[in-house]
């Protein structure tokens, strides 16, 4: 057992050290707090701002993707195509005398996890809270508990029910709640059936109140109604990318567990865009190699949580994964997740069951994060298929499609369609527009056999949407033939993969990874996160409040602002060991002390935080460690190698 | 005159350049677009950002801010207490018959300007769109101009009128539309008088509907809230700021003039927190020779536009500006406006007139920047005295105070008042509560007063807020006598110093001030944008695509990802020149020439975008060069000195 793991993780701990630093607050405290809603104070904030730059270099500047900053206010006529006004809702139940409302797959899974904990209490087995490694675990306070041994049949149905929750529409919900009798768990009072939520956030639009908005569910869409003007940007070369990082908003039925569940978040979201005949990537032999631990569909299927670890090259050589570009951002995923601090061990890709995924996503895979609420669902990685493009082009009749040379020009030889529009109107009238739609919009195989019936029967009989009864068009106001083109060009709409990152259950998974207690001293808290991204770089702790140390602080402050190293200055008159201390929570990696050798030979001493080591140099060795450990991803080991270790007496105490 | 004043400035120009090279267009765009609502493209992305990183090192790293990020999503109690959801409004206009909707102060405006126009031309006058530069000018479209004379003492009025457009309540510009017969300048229909339209966007938060919430117009109100959490995080030391950057909303009622009115923008907004007794600021002297251009009251009241230029510290020891903190922050605003491409000549500060100006503001000073718009208000630098945190404090019942241990302990020999509580229940019945608050919030003044009338009188009779005809409390049931106590702590709510920015509108400006055309060709237009900001630095430029030239990108390329210096490759078949040209017209300062003496030697040729000068050097060199340049504030003359200057024959043609 490593040192770090000597005291048993306390999520208690965790965020009271949180709390009290402000990495974060509720917010709107003073005024009663609004649950789902959180602020950044100074320390979170920069760990969240040097997380989004390094999530920039590491994907926008690497890949030189475009990035682009778009609305959060959305038009409804937007979401609506899109099919967030429609689908992107919960189901919730209400409580009618207190007027409480719960999220009804919350609500059954709580119930019923809970009624399997006092089973287990009954049969005498051992109940932790360790056991329940599930992904979807959350904080739960379900009162009835009582410690009920149930029938063997119904555990099991029991357990069946909570491996599907996340596949259950409402009224399977509203059946499973009257099946299993289940209530307010707080005041075992009756429930209403389920009814669905839209979890977007309606407004106004302008002043005469007519133009109804939502706020963005997504950074997405924004992405994807640009997709014709980025074409031309990128001077027309496929594939590209777009990047988008913004703010994004889910008015959550009863949002719970912190960072987690909340309505307004922080998203990174990509969208490559790829010709749908060719998904290789050009890059891939970069990352081929790389091992990544995986939950593929049939294993969950097979009820097992096993994970499957591999090569990312085998994966997709394997087809599990379905192609070389999403297989390339799984890889580029998880080389970002470990360089901003997550533990490798705690991190899986799960691929999601056929009832999860969208109907046209053609694969997804989530790169989830372990916690102590479970594995959480932190990155999503999707093969969105050509979907949003067309929605949109077919709703705005605009062209979202690319045109691309073919290496050698290729003839077809297609059916089209000849409309004698003349007697066209004259025939059907009110309906010439509806039918002429029908018929121009069918697919080379449908055109087939309209053709054959048109040549056997003299005419087409069809039903038409919009057009009541059957409408008879005879061969004398239509022709359907095959005709031989030459094609120059081939044009089609791109699939999108889309690499969309929650930032902030992100970062709070990296709280979780990086937090623990001195074995010495459990009290004493650390955050170990990665220089890189750590809110502070350097604590600059004079020993006394001495006159003679005073010109070395504005000597060391100026070398470190130059060498771009966030720094604080602890001059306060507490022990060291306490000023060292306070920064350990605040995952400041270095510490630099003046002494009174610092004014005899320019010295001074460097202190890593997780291990206490230190070391001597003079100051511009000092900060040119510190820099190449920070920026260079170089190890403390290695980067202080040429310094003389130096041994300390008592300041840790 | 200088060259890039040559080709007169044509605002449909840049515009055009700005769309062509997506640095914004319209949201939604391919739906029909939603005015006020804009996304930025890859450049306009890129150049936000950099915006946002020179602010970010300018103010929060340079002067140690404390940062935060906090909610857009406000709970209707916390603007209600602001004030916002009674006075953030403006007045508009319906057409019953068009349905359209005008806001009132501009339609009066527009009406006026565009009658006093049709006056001029009627007198023969040189009616010029130049001639108008004033701060209020906007894009305005009035159909009803006519040529017609006005009486001379009309004209007066008119422009009486709009010289306090800004001051008039919904009722006054209600009698103007009247008295001046203004309709509907489109069909000359008549108008609905003016109703109040809260510029706020309204959501419900939640499932139940009924917490009603906003999106913030500003980012000031999560730094109030956070005050207390902050003060703590500094170790109570005081003064301090707090800085945040991000998207803030209005819902204007009918948005025009492009990126300078729109209905969601990003804001970066600083509190600086500061004793009452003591707004001198430490590093005043920094700056107090920095000369700029004031616009004071005093001028604007004497129907003047005339500049006072004087140095900053002059404007504070005269009182023109209240105090050393709020100069300090002025003279910070005029230099990062300066460095991110503000043209200085093109920069006031203005300051609020007495009806612009909140109550509780003891001063406030405009930054102002001048475009094809006018004079337009891009940086708020306001003394907001302690309001913002008195009414958070007496809403919630939380301190939101700092106490300062004083360097000598004082007595005091204040007024206290000692009620009889006993007493007063039963005498005053429900009365109690109202009459007790009353009593124990007067000032000392009011209580000297108080205890003299008890005294002489036996008695108080008063009016008590709430309670209906006087109340009398007899000498029985209160005592007011002065009370000595030694204090040992001063407590006082700290004024509020805070510069407010809009970055979209300073971004604008920016473009305004930086775009010029090549007089040799009207229609090579450049962006000058300064290299610290550009969106790209360097265009690397292979002269052919042969491939002895390809080696050489990937060198160039990777020395310059090195240097942390965004570039872009045209490898194109266009001649040198139209690539130039189409980086001219992305900001992008430097281009790196690869030719065929690049194989020999290793030389590479640097071109500087405004003046087209060239140097050659090692590639080493040039790379130097451009990061000396580009992020140390050197000039292009002195960065290149040791380089050889580069003749060249006909590249730009």
């Amino acid at each position: 057992m490593s040192s770090k793991a000597a005291v048993p993780f306390s999520r208690d701990s965790l965020e009271q050290v949180l709390k009290r630093r402000f990495f974060f607050a509720p917010a709107f405290e003073i005024y009663g707090g609004v649950s789902g809603l959180y602020d950044y104070g100074p320390p979170g904030c920069a760990f969240q701002a040097n997380i989004v730059d390094t999530w920039r270099k590491h994907f926008i500047l690497e890949e030189d993707m475009l990035e682009v900053d778009t609305t959060m206010l959305t038009p409804y006529e937007v979401l609506k195509t899109s099919g967030h006004v429609d689908k992107f809702s919960d189901w919730m139940c209400r409580d009618l005398k207190t007027g409480e409302i719960f999220r009804a797959d919350h609500l059954v899974e709580e119930v019923l996890e809970a009624r399997l904990k006092g089973d287990k209490a009954a049969r005498g087995q051992k109940v932790e809270e360790e056991e329940e490694d599930d992904k979807k675990k959350r904080k739960r306070k379900v009162k009835e508990i009582k410690n009920v041994k149930l029938d063997d049949e119904l555990v099991a149905e029991y357990e069946s029910v909570l491996n599907q929750i996340d596949g259950y529409s409402g009224e399977d919900l509203g059946a499973l709640i009257k099946k299993y009798n289940i209530n307010n768990p707080a005041t075992g009072g009756p429930l209403e059936p389920p009814v669905e939520f839209n979890l977007m956030f309606e407004t106004a639009i302008g002043p005469s109140g007519q133009l109804k908005g939502y706020l963005r569910p997504e950074t997405a869409q924004g992405q994807f109604l640009n997709f014709a003007k980025l074409l031309e940007f990128n001077n027309e070369k496929m594939p590209f990318a777009s990047a988008s990082i913004g703010k994004s908003f889910r008015n959550e039925i009863s949002p719970r567990a912190g960072l987690l569940r909340v309505r307004e978040f922080l998203m990174a979201e990509i969208e490559h865009f790829v010709d749908p005949e060719d998904k290789s990537h050009p890059r891939f032999a970069e990352i081929k190699d790389l091992k990544l631990k995986f939950l593929p569909t049939a294993v969950q299927e097979a009820g097992s949580n096993e994970l499957v670890e591999k090569t990312i090259g085998e994966a997709v050589s394997s087809k599990m994964v379905d192609n070389e570009t999403l297989g390339y951002f799984m890889a580029r995923i998880y080389q970002f997740l470990l360089k901003i601090g997550v533990d490798p061990n705690r991190c899986r890709f799960r691929q999601h069951l056929s009832n999860e995924m969208a109907h046209y996503a053609s694969d997804c895979w989530d790169a989830e994060l372990e916690t102590s609420y479970g594995w959480v669902e932190c990155v999503g990685c999707a093969d969105r298929s050509a979907y949003d493009l067309s929605v949109h082009s077919a709703r705005t009749n605009e062209k979202l499609v690319v045109r691309k040379p073919l290496d050698e020009p290729r003839k077809v030889n297609d059916f089209e369609v000849d409309i004698d529009k003349k007697k066209f109107g004259p025939k059907f009238r009110k309906d010439a527009g509806p039918v002429t739609k029908f018929l121009t919009e069918r697919t080379q195989c449908e055109l087939e056999d309209l053709a054959k019936e048109l040549a056997d029967t003299g005419k087409i009989v069809t039903k038409v949407p919009g057009v009541e009864g059957e409408v008879e068009v005879p061969s004398e106001l239509i022709k359907i033939e095959r005709v031989e083109r030459t094609e120059h060009v081939r044009e089609f709409t791109p699939n999108v993969i889309e690499p969309s990152f929650g930032l902030g259950r992100i970062i709070y998974s990296v709280f979780e990874h990086s937090f623990w207690a001195r074995p010495e001293d459990s009290s004493r808290s650390v955050l170990s996160l990665p220089p890189l991204v750590a809110p502070t770089k350097v604590l600059v702790v004079p020993l006394s409040s001495h006159s003679d140390l005073t010109p070395f602080v504005s000597k060391i402050t100026n070398a470190l602002r130059k060498a771009q190293l966030p720094f604080k200055v602890d001059d306060s008159s507490a022990t060291i060991g306490k000023r060292y201390s306070r920064n350990d929570e605040l995952g400041t990696p270095f510490g630099i002390t003046i002494d009174f050798d610092t004014v005899k030979d320019n010295s001074v001493t460097l202190r890593e935080r997780d291990s206490t080591k230190q070391v001597r140099g003079t100051l511009d060795d000092i900060v040119n460690a510190v820099k190449t450990i920070t920026y260079d991803g170089v190890s403390w080991t290695k980067g202080t190698a040429h310094l003389t270790p130096f041994e300390t007496q008592s300041e840790e105490k």
